[in-house]
């Protein structure tokens, strides 16, 4: 069962992330790519060491996934889920709205999530059964009565190769606005009511697993784009909405074109 | 001519902004939305409003151009070109990167720029004749060997409508990364050294005038895609590089297509 020891764990391996983080921010550091050619720096080595020096001390039966330091005891019924920099580009361009990801996940399923921008100290905390907390004060998402109200967020459209090119943008001509960038740091503005909407494709158990118990804890749902739970199986297609009433109409849009008489 | 003074008055208008802006940051406020769908609220009105009280007061004689609240005295020898808040989308969404952009034009040339992100409370200054400054320090662009070292950023790919696109996606394909939204924060950036391009188009004067001193300022370039400087007149398609010696491969890259055999 998830305790409040594990929030109180949470925060304290944010805060480690985070100080480890902050010396390297638009100064000088060593960058690698990976062999799909996204950065890798020495803040995302540093901070999920960081990490991990403190959960193999304190939780040392847990599993642990890293995006950088891989997996550890990943059959253990607890795992800890790591990104330590999401938004590596948005960090290596000195824009402050990457952020460190941390999820707890029992029998496969995330009961912890935080979203941490440690520049400009911003933290969402979700769990299951509670109500998500930016700062420590409960966070709403907002109501959208219609997609055309909608502040639709996504970080790039290289995300979308291919026809989902096309679908996301069926999607985003019936929003109001489609705000580009942002990352993790999107989902978080999702649970405190300033977005509506986030679709992106290709995200990875590292980059999704603390979304949800954070969006949802606010009032908001996840789901891939044929409205199904996100699971460690799933192919990185994300939807997450703050008010779930318009989750259809979104599945709706983004179903359109698939095949040729919607 | 400019004077120092000039410039500690242009640093006071950014403050007076900044203190109208924060309040309304993630508060409630009321929304309209221009002919061009653009949304305006009351915190890009109070803070347009603020400068202006200013300006009334202690230069009488010089003109204003603001995106708000129109011309006044637009013929006159000095003009100050305010916008109030630059990324009124994203300042909308909760993100702390839009800005708020003041401009002291002379006989039609920006000599003093400034981009000021009010909430991480962060200052370019840009002033011709001496060096740009971030809060005070002076910056410089940094050097880039190569386009594919390049990161190239850029608001929306909803800038580039028709043949643009593929344009800039021609140039996006040389570069090491795009990054997308950001509004002024990645000029900027590019002034600070952590971006290297911005391309963009559909630019207003209002939109581009603080930009040049603050990027030139810092040792980079802006011009518009055929290479020639910024004016009044300007179609909007804007290009801000951090090391000039790159600015031919830009050109060259978003000239690729335009005629079928490069």
């Amino acid at each position: 069962m998830t305790s409040r020891d594990d929030l109180t764990l949470a925060n304290r391996l944010a805060d480690a992330a985070g100080e480890a983080i902050r010396p390297f921010f638009r100064a000088r550091y060593d960058l690698e790519f990976k062999a799909d050619k996204s950065p890798v720096t020495e803040a995302d080595k540093a901070a999920e060491a960081a990490i991990r020096a403190i959960l193999e001390k304190e939780r040392p039966g847990d599993g642990i996934i890293g995006e950088e330091y891989g997996a550890t005891r990943e059959d253990a019924e607890r795992v800890w889920i790591l990104d330590p920099i999401d938004g590596t580009k948005s960090f290596v361009a000195g824009r402050p709205i990457f952020g460190t990801l941390i999820a707890l996940t029992q029998a496969g399923w995330p009961t912890i999530g935080i979203i941490d921008q440690p520049i400009a100290r911003e933290r969402w905390a979700g769990m299951a059964g509670r109500p998500t907390t930016f700062n420590g004060a409960p966070v709403r998402t907002r109501a959208c009565r219609d997609l055309d109200e909608a502040i639709l967020a996504s970080t790039a459209p290289q995300l979308f190769p291919g026809c989902t090119g096309e679908h996301f943008s069926l999607l985003a001509g019936q929003c109001r606005d489609t705000l580009w960038g942002g990352d993790c740091y999107n989902y978080g503005l999702v649970a405190s009511g300033h977005v509506d909407i986030v679709v992106e494709a290709g995200l990875k158990l590292h980059d999704l697993a603390a979304l949800v118990p954070v969006v949802e804890g606010a009032g908001g749902r996840m789901c891939d784009w044929a409205g199904e739970p996100l699971t460690a199986d799933s192919d990185g297609q994300v939807i997450a909405v703050g008010d779930p009433a318009r989750l259809d109409d979104i599945l709706e849009a983004l179903a359109q074109g698939h095949d040729g008489h919607h």
